[in-house]
Formats: structure tokens, C-alpha cells, sequence
């Protein structure tokens, strides 16, 4: 199906690629028509599905030349970041399923492992590229293989630190690899830092000098730059250093963001991630929400302490829209610090603002937090420094998929001694949640709370702090007692009503705070219930785990109020709607409900309860599918 | 005190210096003297303590200076990592204290927010500086106060990617702050990059050009480099950056770690971290051991595996002697690798060699880990790779205190999908998790193991890797089962002799695994028993909370055996002997017996009991001070 006989100037090239090594028999020029191809197709299967586009578009040559130089999979090709994959993946033999892409069972956006042979390293999370590279380059080198290892980083990886460690580290130990800087002048939010702003004051000239001042120092020859839509080009260069040269390399590549779709390029960032959208007029179908979103919510709330209090002040690191804080920076530029991909300096950045007087919220996603973890214990924690930690992305997210589930937070903050750790149940309880952390200056407090739109909850019109500690009663019941820590509370509420209809009375709590936990309001439960399930939109370890040390700790695990926790389940679930993905999980309304009722039947409580009118028996099998016991 | 006419030539100037502002009236010339007279005093001292000696030697004029001409504690001093925080300490009203360093109730051995106002921002991690010093900066510059910060920063600390994300940042916002690069060409292991490379094999004036280069495109001014031990030229330097500039700028600094004692500077390694030492002869009085460590039996164990498997490779991020990765490298230089304070490049770059057909050992300290969680996170667990994190100082690790206490691992690993984690009851568990972990190809897989020495336990001659999942009976009894996951064992069978005497039968398994969960094992033990008490040198949230998950899913949360979890308690544990923070954390063997003893009690165990002859009833006070309870 490759061969030349099927190609004619009218029949789409691309149509005759089904893996990269299709595109060794096209001539340069046919590979310039192919990258157009693509683009175009690119355009097309984003238009339908959404997701990440501009990275991608300005890729599209980079993708094609690289395919038909180097030898995937045999050759190593890593995608940092991978948000410009979708090329990479309709060239290596997934276009017929790219309109599945970040769907549930469809195609990860991201570069994925146990996807395709072709992504022999997956990311998501920044910056990984260079080391990952080097593991398999040094892995070549000791088993006496040949093979390329080729890394593409770019698009803002390059203020992490960790692209640092892999620089310096790669060009000490001099393996052979190719590094491609994919160099658009641009990152998820506008690039930030010292490097970059000295960049862009320089003429072109003493640019690159710089650039290559940089990569010599940390031992990297250094090629180019060179025009990154160029393709006969970029076919040189890379044949060239496919063929020659010794240790670590790099081709500076100068790309747009974009590239190729005139609504991208004018709008780089409105383009970087995008909803479905009319291909001629670039115009977005966003659905209209029902509520704000829980992160709009925040940065209001966060406005308006800051206009009562000038030490308040917001720290993102390079997801300045995803946390809200560019509406914050649109209010007090002063006090609002995009300090780039660099979770470790942000997180101890604002430990030195809390140390010196002020009150910095640092507005990190749940999944992005990881990076900054030993900031967090050995800065803040520690030195038990008033950091307010406010944790967007917490829980399942939805297309992004296990790459960005918020999974761990509860656990690898509530442990930590000094910390006050709260979730919010809905965007009112959030309100009071930023309140309650900017009066919190005993100590390091972070509130989690998830993506997307809100419950429809009345804001508050005065934002009241919380009582540190106090979780508070939603509905009462007497035979079971759901203790619900965040976003699941809603669900919590609707097993109630599931339960109610067949004649089982349940207690609904928000527990607001894993720690300090609520103890009154647990041994109450556990005294005046028969059984207490504690529901969280995390992993094991986290707030259940709390809850039963320390019902261990006061021998209330005596068997008189059965006890059960649902976490998130101890599994990477893939992307789908977060819906979806809680239901993978086993934590909705109808899977708490299901557990509920074969744990109390399972307990032997009274055999014979009230539904409607007459009495019927709780089965102790599952009305439902998908209970929470098959995780 | 501080007036002239306490000072005569014969006089110690050192005796006249309570605090940085006696240090005014000195003249420069005095202030030379009184350098030398600091630096006598630090050998002095730490020749009765043991502590670190080389880096507090190679600041003493450095520390003179800066306290000479700036007005500490307004203005904020940060001393990186703290290594080289003694003749800070002894300068900064802590001189008669310094006889207690790194001992219970004494002073830290690091900088300490709570210990003294002199120290605004501790340390004893790497590289936060920077970060922590910009956050002060900021936050002085939005308060329209006055006042330097000055962050003392060098040792190899600019290997870490989060001191290049720290410069990065503070370039960009240009705040006035004064970084001391103190550059002694020298970190704990030999320094590591290849910026460092190209540094050493440059003339003098070109590593000066590349210096400066390198902190220009930070955004930062560069002076120097000075003679770091030359008092005149810091003083006047200091003085100037004190008076003239704005934005942030670095001194670099030439110093020679362990300046000024002859046998510290030949053998700066050895004299990093030292013992108690005879002065005139440098001969350090280590104790004898009376087993080998639990390094050392790591080590060699792993070169045993790497004798007949070519694919066992050895990772280490400037930790090769705490981690017995050097005696790694004297047999296997070339599958061997130091890559610098770059945990984070240290966790991806092993993913990167498994997914490219290696066996990579991770060996980082617990509370270094926490640098490169993410990377744990998002290129090992989720990609389920088969990287072996060989996790040395878990636990408490007595003189250097909370910051390097590895408390968290267990948690923030065991929660993780795809993990296997394991800790070692002994060293010749250790030998055969060796083997385990280098058998299992599945996916990640951790050992943690105790600081110091091992108990004593006869060595396998034939490692034997371990049945994934079970842990292993050690003692049967039949009223309390103590399931110990760890270090703990050896005080689990001591609790249990004690308990035995008082007529109290108990039985000692241990887990081996806190994932996947024995739970053949736990099941069974609670069913046969009355109690049953986890034991682990960790946190809540970890190897107790996994138990207590698996015991209330499957209903056996019923009354009929009690469960307590014995974890560290929710504080950080100031430095002491292990044993004494142990104490302290309520962990060790009479603690363990007390808890079992006044439990049972409490349950209403059988109020008569065997004591030798005769009966007697179970007490439910404690017997022993500091029970668990208490914590």
C-alpha cells in the first residue's frame, strides 16, 4: 500500500503512511507536500475532538523529518511534554483512531507507553525528556547497540530545573543524543525568566551566541538555529547528524506555535489547548456551563482578600490561566508571580514570602504539587511556615487522563505534621475556604478542589473562615453515616436519596478537614450509626486512612459501627469524562449506595426495611453494576 | 562587653563577640584576627562533637565579613544547605551552646528558624537559597521596607536544577539580592556536570568569562571572583554591594573547603562529616562497629547482583558514600553513576534505562526522594517501570535530625499504583531484597532500610529473592500479634519478651511488604488473635493505614481482634541518638509492650494473667514512661 504506484499528484499521500517506514521511499519534495497533508488533517481531527493544537501545528515539518530520517521505533524518539504528539501519532499508525483521541478507550492525548512501540517514553508532565533520553542512550552505549535517541524539548520545558539536571548531566557523561529545541518563544502561559527575557532583548545574533554559550557550557555541540517549517532543511540537518558526529547534540529549531492555522498563530495561547471548533472562522463551541468554575471561583475569591489585605499574593507556575491567577495578575500585577515550570522554586519562594511577612497562596495543580514535594516538607511544613497551598485539579480530570489525575495530595500533605489540610465540597464552600486560609497564619494550609464547573451552589456574599477542624453535618439519618471529604459529597447525597427510597436512613457529613480531622464528629458517627463510610476523590493513605488510625488509636474499631472507606482505586485510570472515570473508580452516587446496602446487609442490620408502602428485604447483591467492591 | 577596653592583644577577641553587632567596633585588622581565633574555635568544637567541619572551615573569614558589614537579623542572612552554619552559630550568641550540636536538647546542626533569629530560613537540603532568599526580597520590596538578603550558596549545590529555577526566577524580577557563590570546586562527592567539566579544563579567565556568562543570562551582575579568605578584599567588597546597585547580583567567592586545618584540607571527603577527632593529628575516633552497615551490606550485596547480571546498574545524586554507591563504582565504574544533587534528572534517567532494558538501583536517601517524587510518580509508577529505589536512612536517623529523618516514604510510595514496596527487618532481609528487587522485572519495586548498623544477623550465603507479598511468622504466640513492617522487628521481640514475662502471649510476624499486603498473613492474625498492632518506622498514612484499609473492606474491622497502628508520631523529631528519638516517637520496645499490656487491659482481656508462680492482674497504667499513648 506504500508503494510509489499509489501515489499520484491527486491521491492524499498521507492515505499511503501507515507507519514511519512509509515515508523512506517519498522524495523531499513529497515530504514537504505530506507535512501539508498532515497539517491539514491535524486541523481536521482537532476540530472534531478538541484538545492540544498548537503545539502540535508547529511540529508538523519537525515530525515529518524526523520520521523519515531516523528509524522509529528502532531509533528512540521522545516527545517532551508530548501536547505536540498528535503528528507523531498519525504518521505511526494511529490516524484511523485519532477521532478517539482522549476519549474514553480512545487514544491518549498525551505520548503513552502501552499505546504504540513508536512512544517508548510517555509524558505529560514537563522537562522529563532529556533524562529519559539519556537512560536509553547510556543503555545503548552499555549493551554495544547502535540507534539514535532523539529528544524534542521546547515550548517553556526549559525553565523546569530538572532540564537542567538532564543537560548537565548528559553532557558530562558525552552518549551520543540528539536534542532538538523546539524553540517558539512561547509556553503554556508567556515564558518567563531571567533567560528568556535576556533572550528576547538581544538581536538575533548575540541570541544565538547565547543559546549556544548555554548548551556548549553544559557540554552539548550545538547546531543551527535552523527554520523548523523548512523541510529540506531540516532533512539535511538531520541526515547530517544522524550520520555524523559524537556525543550529546543540539538543533536549535525555530517554529511557531500554531503554524499553519491562521486563528493559531494569532492566538497562540486561545489555541494551545482547544474545545471543538469550526475550521474556517477558528470559532470555539464551548458548551456553556451550568456554573463557574471552581477555578474562577477561586481567583474572585482570591481578589477580594487581596483587596482587604495587601500581604495576600498568588504564586502559579506556568498555568497562570489554568489556576486563575492571571485574573489575579490582572488586579494586583504586584502581587501575582508566574514563575514558570518550576514547582521546587515556587513552592520555597513562597515559603520565604511567608517568612518575611506576607500571606502567598501558591496555586498549584494537585498532579504538578509532586514536583514541589520536598519544597513542601523541608521548607514549609517543617519550618511550619504559613503557605497557603491551593490545590486546583484535585481528583479525576477528564481527558487529560491518569497523567494529570490530582490522586495523591490527601496523603502526601495530611501526614505531614504542621499541615492543615481542607477539600471543598462545592465553589461556596471554597469561598470560605480561601477566607479560612488567608486568616491561617499558625501554619501551612492547602484546600483542594477539582476541575471544572461548580456545583451551582449559592456563593457566599460574606465569606466566613471556617473552624479549623469542624466538619459539619448535611443531612440526618440514623443507620449509616456517609463522611464525605470533598467534591464527592454531591454524590453522597444522591446514594442518601437512592438509599432513602429503599427504606435505608443515612447521615451525610462534610468532613471539610482531613486534618485536624474532625474526632467529635467521627466518634459521634461511629456511636449513633451502624455503619460510617468515609468517600474522598483520592487514593488510599489519605483522609479514610486518618480517619481509621485514629478510630484504632481509641478502640472504637470494636465492631459496634462497621467502618468501610472508598478512595480512589489503586489503579492509573485512563482518560474519559470525569463521570466516566469516577464511575471506573467506583465512587458514584449509585456505587456508594450499592456498598452501603450489601455492607449493612452483609452486617445482618435488621433484615426487613420499609420501601414505599410494604417491606422488602436489602439484597446483598448489587442493584447496580460497576460497585464499588469490583475496583 | 563589647567596648574596647575589654580587648587587649592577648585578650581573645572571640570572648568579646555576643552577638553580630559587637563585631562593629573591630577594626579590619581585628576582624582578621578574630577569624582566626573563630576558625580555632570550630576545630575546638567540633573536634568534641564531630559534626561538619570542612564547610563551616572554608566560610570562617566569609562569615566574618558578612556579619561584619551587614546588620543580621534585619538583614536576612541564608546559608545553603547549612553545612557551614558553625561559626555562624558561634558568632550569632550560640557559642556556649555549641558543646551540644546535633545532641538531644541541643543545638541543631543546621540553621534553624526556631532556634535563633539569626536564622531566618534553615536549611540542611540543597539549593533552596536562592528561592527562599528572592521570597524575602519580594516580599521587603512590596512592604516599601529597607534591608539586603544575602544567600550564601556553593558546595555543589548549583548541580541541583532548583537552584537554576531559584536564579532563573530572581533574574526576571530583578530584586535586589546578593548571592555569595562560594565556589571551593568541591561538593559532599566529587562535583559532578559538565558544567562543572568545562569549568575545570578552562584557563582561569575563561572559567571566570563562562561564570559570568552563566549569571548574566540569569539576569544577575557578577563581581569576583575575590579570595574568599582574604578579609580586606570581602570586607570591601561587602561593603560596596552593600552601599551601591540595585538588582540581583553574585559574588563569586574562591574558598578552600576545611581552609586553615591542615588535615581537613588534604582530605576535604573525609572531613565533610567527621567524629569526634584528636586535633594535633587529625585521627578521628569512629567507634567500632559491631555490625557492618546497612550501606555497606546494600552495597556489596549489589555488586554481588551485578557480578552476574551486566544489566545492574547503580544511581546515585551526590550521595556515593552515604549510599555505598562508591564501592559500587571501585567494581563497576562504568554502571555506576553520580549525577549530581539532581534527584529529580536521577528517578527519570533510571526510567529512562529500564524502559531501555537495564536493571537501574536507584539508591537515595528516604528524605532525598522526596525531591524527585514526581518523577516517581509520573515516569515510574504510571508508566510501571522496573527501577529499584534502594531507599537507605529510612526512619529516624538521630544527629541529623528532622530534616533528614525519612518519615514519608512509606506513604507516599505504597499509595502509588504498580509499587511493590519492601523494608528490611535486618541486614540480611536487605541482602535478599537485594535479590528480590533485582529479580522483579514487573514494575517498580523499593527497599527502604535504617540508617547505621545492622543487628548483627548472619548474612545469607546465597541471597534467595523473596516471595512478593508475604511476610513471614518470627514468633508465634496467641493473645497479641505485633506485625512489624521494618527496623522495628528487633524491638517488637523484645516487647514481646518483655510481655511474655508478665504472662502475655504474643506473637511477632513481619510484613516484609507494605505492598502488595500480606493478607493471608494479616487476616489470619487477626483472627487468631486479640490484638493485633502494626509497627513501622513511618508515618500515618503508610504500612498501619494499608492494613486498616485491607481489615475494614473486608469486614474484619468487627470487634472480635482489636487493631492499633504504631506509627511516628505527627511531629518532627528534633536530633538525638536514634534510640532516644525513637523514645521519643514512642516506638521502641517497652513503648510497643505497654501499648499491647494496657490495650488489652482496656478490651477486658482476661483480667488474670501468669507472672511466674503465681497470678496477677494486667495493670492498665503503664508499667514504663513515654508509652505510645502519650504521643
Amino acid at each position: 500500500m506504500s508503494s510509489n504506484s499509489n501515489r499520484t499528484s491527486t491521491t492524499p499521500l498521507l492515505d499511503t503512511i501507515h507507519t514511519p517506514g512509509d515515508l523512506k521511499s517519498l522524495s523531499d519534495g513529497e515530504l514537504a507536500r505530506l507535512a501539508d497533508e498532515l497539517r491539514t488533517d491535524v486541523i481536521d481531527i482537532v476540530s472534531e475532538t478538541g484538545g492540544h493544537l498548537g503545539s502540535g501545528l508547529g511540529v508538523v515539518e519537525l515530525t515529518v523529518a524526523l520520521h523519515a530520517v531516523f528509524d522509529t521505533p528502532e531509533d528512540t524518539l521522545i516527545w517532551d511534554v508530548s501536547h505536540q504528539c498528535y503528528p507523531h501519532k498519525v504518521l505511526t499508525g494511529r490516524r484511523d483512531r485519532m477521532r478517539t483521541l482522549r476519549k474514553k478507550d480512545g487514544l491518549s492525548g498525551f505520548t503513552k507507553r502501552s499505546e504504540s512501540p513508536y512512544d517508548p517514553f510517555g509524558a505529560a508532565h514537563s522537562s522529563t525528556s532529556i533524562s529519559a533520553g539519556l537512560g536509553f542512550a547510556v543503555a545503548r552505549d552499555l549493551e554495544g547497540k547502535d540507534g539514535h535517541v532523539v529528544c524534542v524539548i521546547g515550548d517553556g520545558a526549559m525553565t523546569a530545573g530538572m532540564a537542567y539536571e538532564g543537560f548537565n548531566n548528559a553532557g558530562h557523561l558525552n552518549s551520543r543524543m540528539i536534542v532538538i529545541l523546539n524553540d517558539n518563544n512561547m509556553s503554556i502561559s508567556p515564558p518567563t525568566g531571567a533567560l528568556s527575557d535576556h533572550l528576547n532583548t538581544l538581536a538575533q545574533s548575540d541570541t544565538v551566541q547565547r543559546e549556544r554559550s548555554f548548551f556548549e557550557n553544559m557540554g552539548f555541540a550545538y547546531h543551527g538555529p535552523v527554520d523548523g517549517h523548512d523541510i529540506p532543511t531540516l532533512l539535511a540537518t538531520l541526515r547530517h547528524l544522524k550520520e555524523e558526529g559524537t556525543g550529546p547534540v543540539v538543533l536549535h529549531a525555530i517554529t511557531r506555535k500554531g503554524a499553519g492555522y491562521v486563528h493559531a498563530e494569532a492566538a497562540s495561547d486561545k489555541y494551545h489547548g482547544v474545545s471543538k471548533f469550526d475550521v474556517p472562522s477558528g470559532k470555539q463551541s464551548k458548551s456553556v456551563p451550568k456554573a463557574p468554575s471552581y477555578t474562577k471561583v477561586f481567583a474572585n475569591a482570591l481578589i477580594e482578600e487581596a483587596r482587604q489585605d495587601d500581604r495576600v499574593i498568588a504564586i502559579t507556575a506556568a498555568m497562570a490561566e489554568g489556576t486563575g491567577v492571571d485574573l489575579f495578575g490582572k488586579q494586583y500585577p504586584d502581587r501575582s508571580f508566574d514563575v514558570g515550570i518550576a514547582e521546587q522554586h515556587a513552592v520555597t519562594f513562597a515559603g520565604g514570602l511567608a517568612a518575611g511577612g506576607m500571606r502567598p497562596f501558591c496555586a498549584i495543580y494537585s498532579t504538578f504539587l509532586q514536583r514541589g514535594y520536598d519544597q513542601v516538607v523541608h521548607d514549609i511544613a517543617l519550618q511550619n511556615l504559613p503557605v497557603r497551598f491551593a490545590i486546583d485539579r484535585a481528583g479525576l480530570v477528564g481527558a487529560d487522563g491518569a497523567t494529570h489525575a490530582g490522586a495523591f495530595d490527601i496523603g502526601f500533605l495530611a501526614n505531614l505534621p504542621n499541615f492543615t489540610v481542607m477539600a471543598a465540597a462545592d465553589e461556596a464552600e471554597l469561598v470560605n475556604m480561601v477566607k479560612t486560609a488567608a486568616e491561617h497564619d499558625l501554619g501551612p494550609i492547602a484546600f483542594r478542589y477539582p476541575r471544572g464547573e461548580g456545583t451551582g451552589a449559592q456563593l457566599p456574599v460574606q465569606p466566613v473562615a471556617l473552624p479549623i477542624g469542624k466538619g459539619r453535618i448535611v443531612d440526618i439519618g440514623h443507620t449509616a453515616a456517609l463522611l464525605s471529604f470533598g467534591g464527592r459529597l454531591e454524590q453522597c447525597l444522591e446514594a442518601r436519596a437512592l438509599l432513602s427510597a429503599l427504606g435505608i436512613s443515612v447521615t451525610v457529613a462534610d468532613a471539610r478537614f482531613a486534618k485536624p480531622l474532625d474526632t467529635e464528629l467521627i466518634e459521634d458517627l461511629v456511636e449513633t450509626h451502624e455503619l460510617l463510610v468515609t468517600v474522598e476523590e483520592g487514593a488510599t493513605g489519605g483522609f479514610g486512612a486518618l480517619v481509621l488510625h485514629h478510630l484504632a488509636d481509641k478502640g472504637l474499631l470494636d465492631g459496634r459501627c462497621g467502618v468501610r472507606t472508598m478512595t480512589l482505586p489503586d489503579t492509573f485510570i485512563s482518560q474519559a469524562s470525569p463521570w466516566e472515570m469516577y464511575n471506573e473508580a467506583g465512587l458514584n452516587a449509585r456505587q456508594i449506595a450499592d456498598l452501603v446496602r450489601v455492607t449493612l446487609s452483609r452486617m445482618g442490620h435488621g433484615s426487613q426495611v420499609t420501601l414505599g408502602g410494604g417491606t422488602t428485604r436489602i439484597q446483598d447483591r448489587p442493584l447496580w453494576t460497576h460497585h464499588a467492591e469490583d475496583r
